[in-house]
C-alpha cells in the first residue's frame, strides 16, 4: 500500500528502501549483500540496457563475453589496479562438494583444492587484456571496440539495494587503440554517451567532470565521470569512463606494430554503468506516494482504469484505446481487476510510477471526455476523447521533459559557490547540502583532510568550467578553478 | 584462411574446433574450461537471445535476476537435486585477498573465511524457490512465470567450446503454478517454444521426447527434451523443460492457499537453453569451407563484394543496394577493403557463413546483372539488377528453408529401426550412426548396461509415437514402444 511509505522528510533512507520494496523492484536475498531483482525492477533495467546497447552499437561497439573468473595472479600484474581491486572479492578455492560422511548434507571436498585460486571478477580489465594479447598484433587490428554485459562481485560491507550490492549487473566497455589521442577521444565519447543517456532517457541531469587522482579508477590515467544530485542533496556517481593509457597493455604485454612497422604498446579505455542507475532513477524523481518513472524508461507508460468497475462497454472502449495507443508505440495496460475499487488502483498505479492514468467512466464517456491523470505533478483533467491519443503521446513527452526540468531546477537550488571553509561547512550542515563549488589546492592531502573533517568528497573537476584563480578553502594555497564537492553515495 | 580447416571426413572434432576458431566465434581462456565468446560468436548468440526472449514474453513470461551464489546448505535440501548437482562446482570460501607479506603479489586472507561456503550457481532452482517462499501466499500470486538470463558454472572435466564449458550463458525459466495440470502444460509449452525456435530460426530439426528416469533432471518428475542430430551422427540435447511437480516447493516449504482457502504446495517447472545451441548450429549446417548460418540468425545476411576492387562507381552502386536492402530489413555489409582480391574475400565470407554474396563488377553492371552466390549450395548465378532486392529477400527465405530441409533429409537418412542387438551394434559401428529406434524394457538397469556396452544412450521416448509392442533388444522383455538411442554430445 502506498500509505506505508516513510515520508522523505522523516527518513530519506527508509523512504528509498520502502519504494524499492513496495514497488516490487528488488529484495535482499539469502546471500549477504546480493539482491534479487524482481520483474518490475528488471523491466526498468532491461529498458536501460536496450537503449544503452543501441547507443554503444551506434558508436561502433560490439558485444562479447569474457570469463567470470580471474586467476589470482592476474590481479598482481597491474600495481595500482591490485591496490584498488584485489581486496574484498569472492575467492573460489575448491571445485567439488561431496556428501558429508557424517550425513550432514554436503561438504567441501578437501581433495578438490584448486592449484591457483580464482577470483570472481570485480571488473574485467585483467582477464580481457590477457585475452587481447592474442587478438592484437598490428595496427590493422585496431581499434578494438568491445563491450560486455555481465555480473560482477565486490564484497561490500555495507550494502543497499541497487546502490551498493555485492553482486551487481553492469556493462563494461574495453577498447584498444593505436594512439593516445584516439583512446582519449573514446573515453570522452563514452562519457558523453552516458551523459546523453542519463539526461535524455533517465531525465537525470548530470555534471560532466574529471576525477581527482585520489578518486580515479585503479590503473587509469584519468577517470571521466557523470555525477547526479539526489533529492537528499547527496551526489551519485552514475557512470565512469577511464583513459587507461598504456598501463594495462604494459602489464599484459600487448603490443602492436604500427604503420611504420614499429612495435608499440596499445592504448586502452574502459567504461561502465550498472544497476546502480536504477537507484539513481528512483532517488531523482520519486515522491512520498511512490515511484515516479520517466516515460522513456517506464515498462508501462499508460494505465487505463475503468470507473467504477470493468464492464462490457468500458472493456470495449479500453480495448479500442489500447489498440490506438499501441499503434503509436505507447506501452499501455488495462487494470481490469474487478475486485478492487478505483481509489485502491490509483494508489497502486502511483506507487508503481506509471506516468499517465486514463480513467474511463460511463458518465464521462457520454459527455465525450476521459479523465487524464499525470503521475509527475499529480494533477487530473478531463480531456475530450476526440484526439485523446495525440494528447497522451504529447503528454508523455511533456512529462519526460518536466521531470528533467524539475531535476535541473532542484540541482540549481542546491548548488552553492563558497569561498571559505566556514561557508563550506555551513552548507554541508544543511538538510539538503547539494553540490558545492569551491577552490582546492590540488593536493590529495588536502582532499583527504576535507573528507575526514566533513565526509564531503571531490565529485569532479568540471570539464566545462572556465579557469578562475582562487584560494583553497582549507589551506589558502592557490587554485586554478573550482571543483565540485558533495557528500556522496 | 578457409583452406586450413580440417575436413569433416578426416577429423570431425578438429573440423568443429577449426570452424569455431577460424570463424572467430570463441576461444579458450586463461581459466580452465571457461571460454571467451568473441564478437562474431556473440552476435549469433545475441540474435538467439533476442528471438527467444520475444517468444518467452509472447507466452506471458517476464525476466528477473537472482543471485550468482547459492548457500551451500541449499543444495542439501532437495535430495535428488543434490545428487545431480552438488558435485563439480565452484566453491567460494573466502572474501578477501591481501598483499603477500613476503612480497609475492596477492594471497588469500586466511582471516576472511566465510562462515558458510557459497556455490557459484550450476542452476538456480534452489535459490529461486527459497525466494518464491516470500512471494507466494495465495492462488492470486500464481502462476508466477519468470525467466532469467544468466551465467552458470559446472566444473566439467572435459570441455569443448560452446558444447560443454565450465561457465556458460543460458536462460532458465522458473515457474510456479496452482495445479499439477498447469505445470505440465507449461513444461510442454516451453518444450514446444524451444522446438519452434530450433526449427524455424536455427533450421535445425528436433525430436520431441521425454527423458528416461535415468536421464531426467535431478529433482524433476519428468524432463521434456528436444534432440537434434549432428553431421557426425551424434545427438545433441538442445533444450530441456522440466515438470518439477511439488518437489522444490516441498524442499523449500512454498505453500499457497487455494481458492477454497486450503494450503497446498506449489507446482513448478524449469526450462533452459544455453550457448550450447551455438555449437549445435555450427554442427548442423557448416561444411569444409567454414560456417554456414541460417539467414534468420546470421549477423550479416548479405555481403556485397566489389569486383575486382572498390571504386567510386561501384561504391555508389553498393551504397544504393545497401540502402534498398536495409529498407527491406536485410542485414547487409560492404566488403570495401582495397588490399584484398575478390578470391580472398569470397573465401573469408564463406568461412564466416554469410548466406548471400553479391558480386558487383562494372562489366556485369553494364549488362544489367549482378552475380549472386549462395553459401548453402555454393552456387552462383547472374541475376538482373532489376528486381534484385526482391530476389535477395526471397533467396534468404529459400536458404532458410533449404537448410532445414537438408537437415531433415540428413536425419531421415540417418534414422534406423532395429529389432535385435546385433543390428543395433552394427548401426552404431557405422561412421555416422544417427538415431536408432529400438525397443527397450523400460528398466534403468538395461539402459545402463546398453550404455556401458555401446556408449549409446536413450535420447528420449518420442512424444508423437503410437504404441507398438515389441521386445527389448537386450533382454527380450516386453516393451510398449520404441525409444530413440544415439551416441550423444
Ligand atoms: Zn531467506
Ligand atoms: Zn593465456
Amino acid at each position: 500500500m502506498a500509505k506505508a511509505i516513510t515520508p522523505r522528510e522523516e527518513n530519506y533512507s527508509e523512504w528509498y528502501l520502502d519504494i524499492v520494496k513496495k514497488a516490487n523492484l528488488a529484495a535482499n536475498s539469502a546471500v549477504r549483500g546480493c539482491m534479487v531483482i524482481k520483474p518490475y525492477g528488471f523491466g526498468i533495467w532491461e529498458r536501460m540496457q536496450r537503449q544503452l546497447d543501441d547507443m554503444f552499437k551506434e558508436t561502433g561497439h560490439v558485444n562479447a563475453y569474457f570469463p567470470l573468473f580471474i586467476p589470482k595472479s592476474f590481479l598482481s600484474r597491474e600495481a595500482e589496479h591490485v591496490e584498488g581491486f584485489a581486496k574484498e572479492c569472492a575467492v573460489v578455492t575448491h571445485h567439488r562438494l561431496m556428501n558429508d560422511p557424517n550425513g550432514g548434507g554436503v561438504v567441501v571436498d578437501p581433495t578438490a583444492k584448486l592449484e591457483e585460486e580464482l577470483i570472481v571478477r570485480p571488473t574485467s580489465e585483467t582477464i580481457i587484456w590477457h585475452t587481447y594479447r592474442d587478438w592484437i598484433t598490428s595496427y590493422r587490428d585496431l581499434p578494438l571496440l568491445i563491450n560486455q554485459w555481465a555480473n560482477v562481485v565486490r564484497w561490500e560491507l555495507r550494502t543497499r539495494l541497487f546502490l551498493r550490492t555485492a553482486e551487481f549487473l553492469w556493462q563494461e566497455g574495453h577498447t584498444a587503440h593505436a594512439t593516445a589521442d584516439e583512446a582519449l577521444e573514446e573515453a570522452l565519447r563514452m562519457q558523453e554517451v552516458y551523459a546523453t543517456f542519463a539526461e535524455e532517457y533517465m531525465a537525470m541531469p548530470v555534471l560532466r567532470g574529471v576525477k581527482t587522482a585520489n578518486e580515479r579508477f585503479a590503473g587509469a590515467l584519468d577517470t571521466y565521470t557523470i555525477e547526479a544530485l539526489m533529492q537528499d542533496g547527496k551526489a551519485l556517481q552514475a557512470g565512469t569512463s577511464h583513459n587507461l593509457g598504456q598501463n594495462f597493455a604494459k602489464a599484459f604485454d600487448v603490443k602492436f606494430s604500427n604503420a611504420d612497422n614499429q612495435e608499440e604498446y596499445v592504448y586502452a579505455t574502459s567504461w561502465g554503468v550498472s544497476t546502480r542507475l536504477v537507484g539513481g532513477l528512483i532517488m531523482t524523481h520519486s515522491d512520498d506516494e511512490g515511484l515516479v518513472l520517466p516515460p522513456r524508461l517506464a515498462p508501462t507508460q499508460v494505465v487505463i482504469v475503468p470507473i467504477p468497475k470493468p464492464n462490457d462497454a468500458l472493456n470495449a472502449k479500453a480495448r479500442e484505446l489500447m489498440d490506438e495507443l499501441k499503434a503509436c508505440g505507447v506501452r499501455v495496460s488495462y487494470d481490469d481487476d474487478d475486485k478492487q475499487r478505483p481509489g485502491f488502483k490509483f494508489a497502486e498505479n502511483e506507487l508503481k510510477g506509471i506516468p499517465v492514468r486514463l480513467g474511463i467512466g460511463q458518465r464521462d464517456l457520454d459527455k465525450g471526455t476521459i479523465e487524464v491523470a499525470r503521475r509527475d505533478e499529480k494533477t487530473k483533467s478531463n480531456q475530450p476523447i476526440e484526439g485523446i491519443v495525440d494528447h497522451v503521446v504529447n503528454l508523455l513527452d511533456e512529462i519526460q521533459q518536466n521531470l528533467f526540468d524539475r531535476a535541473v531546477r532542484f540541482r540549481e537550488e542546491h548548488t552553492t559557490y563558497v569561498d571559505t571553509f566556514e561557508e563550506f561547512q555551513a552548507v554541508l550542515d544543511r538538510d539538503i547540502p547539494g553540490f558545492i563549488h569551491a577552490h582546492w589546492d590540488g593536493t590529495t592531502e588536502t582532499e583527504l583532510k576535507i573528507k575526514e573533517m566533513t565526509k564531503a568528497t571531490i565529485r569532479c573537476i568540471p570539464q566545462d568550467q572556465s579557469e578562475e584563480p582562487g584560494k583553497c578553502i582549507l589551506t589558502g594555497a592557490p587554485s586554478r578553478g573550482r571543483v565540485v564537492f558533495a557528500k556522496a553515495y
